[in-house]
């Protein structure tokens, strides 16, 4: 059996990204089997190992190799980098972008099945000159229909809109974007083991507009584009009242939640999974998934962080590798 | 020490509310020290008593008696009433309006403390030509100042809009408003054994508008509501991300989360305590709650209903009752 190639990449250094990393990966034996490697500046390992009093038993990366499972470490510089904890920093923003950046070329070459991520911060980015909100919104320039997504034991969620304001949310709930939305996140799920996969659309309003009476989107837009999706093959149902939604999809193995908006999904994706959920895109031609937290710079440096999030996100690419995603 | 006088409706006689008042009525030792009013029509308790092979031990109400801990009647008669489960009828409509409109009145004399609500169906009521949309929207013609809270173990949630279109709810979040309402919510929870209460305003937008790139409700009029509201003495933070506002609040014994939208506060609500949550309304001279679930058409009549979020609707409303609110 080929091991699958999953790039790792330890986000901003100023955050808990390097300490999560190093914690999962020091302990290759409790993950699937796969070859982890690493996108870093080995400085950034080294004084991360130290603090931690842990040990990668990494070898170099080299991309013409043999393939096989184990820890390995693809060298990426970052010129400015000085150990600089719990704050945004321009240059950790710029080392963060280019492991990143690195690591999605390798991918796009098809070098690297997978790339998980460990997070980054956005106002360092932003600091470095790196202009995108994030992992997502820098891989949307190369995938356009990039679909976030969110996993769980319990609970999947896809995300129909993400980063913009309630009222443009709102807006966005057209028959023929949503019908669109369901037939590419049907055939992205296709590509994923443990389908065939339910999609359960949450409505818009209040109890799904009740008939109408609490609102027409449910009535003028996401029924009708259930119905054309449905009729082009798609297991589709809804729109569900959002409060109860989740609750119907809740331990289902097969279910998958399509929240309309930012906040429908993960108001109940965090409270279901706080420190274990896992952010997968859907739709890019390789795998990618990171830890559903943020570089947490109140605990950086302090050994504290828990790397559960991270592990599982290691867990679920090496998962949706192996069927050839 | 004086007990609370608790009036208790059955509900919607051909759902499971008849089922949980005579389970957990039947049991009023595990309950506090009260006096128990059940409203309703003799012939339905008797009948439910014999469906489930239990019994109250109720006497008759009489307002000008003694006031004793027990479990009590005070007999509504429902002409039309017959047997049907499962389904809304105009007959079980009408029935479950009157018990209501009964315990409400003597709420309102100043007969009762607390009235406890089982679930009403919105449809019965309207084949039976009653226009509410349920009991807090027919509370709301005598005080409109009512607010809709949910409370659980680990959780309490103010809801700031309720039953509007979310395109209608988003335009109400007005400064004006939102501060009055603030300053409502604190005055009612002053009432309220447990406190003080802190509130932890959500915002509308994903992240909370992040400074105004995710949108403007949050600067143009959440926080200067909030600030307003401080100002004049009540303790109240935010605007939080909706998605982690109520993590924030999660087990926090003085912390009352004020959703600004239906499902922002119910999602998170129906996810964490489902079963045991309990509806409270609050902004009355009386107490009122009710369990946080439905008439559960699909189950009535089978013996099946779990009656615990109405046993926690019967405890909130003797703890509120207790402290003269």
């Amino acid at each position: 059996m080929t091991v699958p190639r999953i790039g790792v990449t330890p986000g901003d250094p100023g955050g808990i990204g390097p300490e999560i990393v190093v914690k999962t990966l020091s302990r290759p034996s409790v993950l699937p089997p796969a070859a982890y490697v690493l996108f870093a500046d080995p400085r950034i390992v080294v004084a991360e190992e130290e603090r931690l009093g842990l040990r990668l038993a990494a070898r170099e990366w080299r991309s013409d190799g043999p393939r096989e499972a184990g820890v390995y470490i693809a060298p990426v510089p970052a010129p400015g980098w000085a150990a600089v904890h719990g704050r945004a920093s321009a240059e950790n923003g710029e080392a963060s972008f280019r492991f990143f950046e690195t690591a999605v070329a390798g991918a796009r070459n098809g070098r690297l099945e997978a790339v998980v991520t460990a997070p980054i911060s956005k106002a360092a980015w932003t600091l470095a000159g790196r202009p995108w909100r994030g992992h997502t919104d820098y891989l949307a320039q190369f995938y356009p229909g990039a679909i976030m997504s969110f996993w769980s034991e319990r609970l999947k969620v896809a995300l129909f809109s993400h980063h913009r304001p309630l009222r443009e949310a709102i807006d966005a709930v057209r028959q023929d974007a949503l019908a669109g939305f369901l037939m590419m996140l049907h055939r992205a799920l296709g590509k994923i083991p443990g389908g065939p996969f339910t999609l359960l659309v949450a409505g818009l309003n209040p109890h799904a507009g009740e008939d109408g009476s609490l609102g027409r989107e449910e009535e003028e837009e996401i029924r009708p584009a259930i119905d054309a999706a449905r009729k082009d093959g798609v297991p589709v149902t809804g729109p569900f009242p959002p409060d109860t939604v989740f609750l119907r999809a809740l331990g289902k193995k097969d279910a998958v939640v399509v929240a309309l908006t930012h906040d429908q999904g993960l108001i109940a994706f965090k409270l279901d999974a706080f420190a274990t959920g896992v952010n997968a895109t859907l739709g890019l031609p390789f795998v990618r998934t990171s830890p559903d937290h943020g570089t947490a710079f109140d605990i950086a440096g302090r050994g504290v962080a828990d790397p559960r999030s991270m592990e599982e996100a290691l867990r679920l690419a090496a998962a949706f590798s192996a069927s050839g995603s």
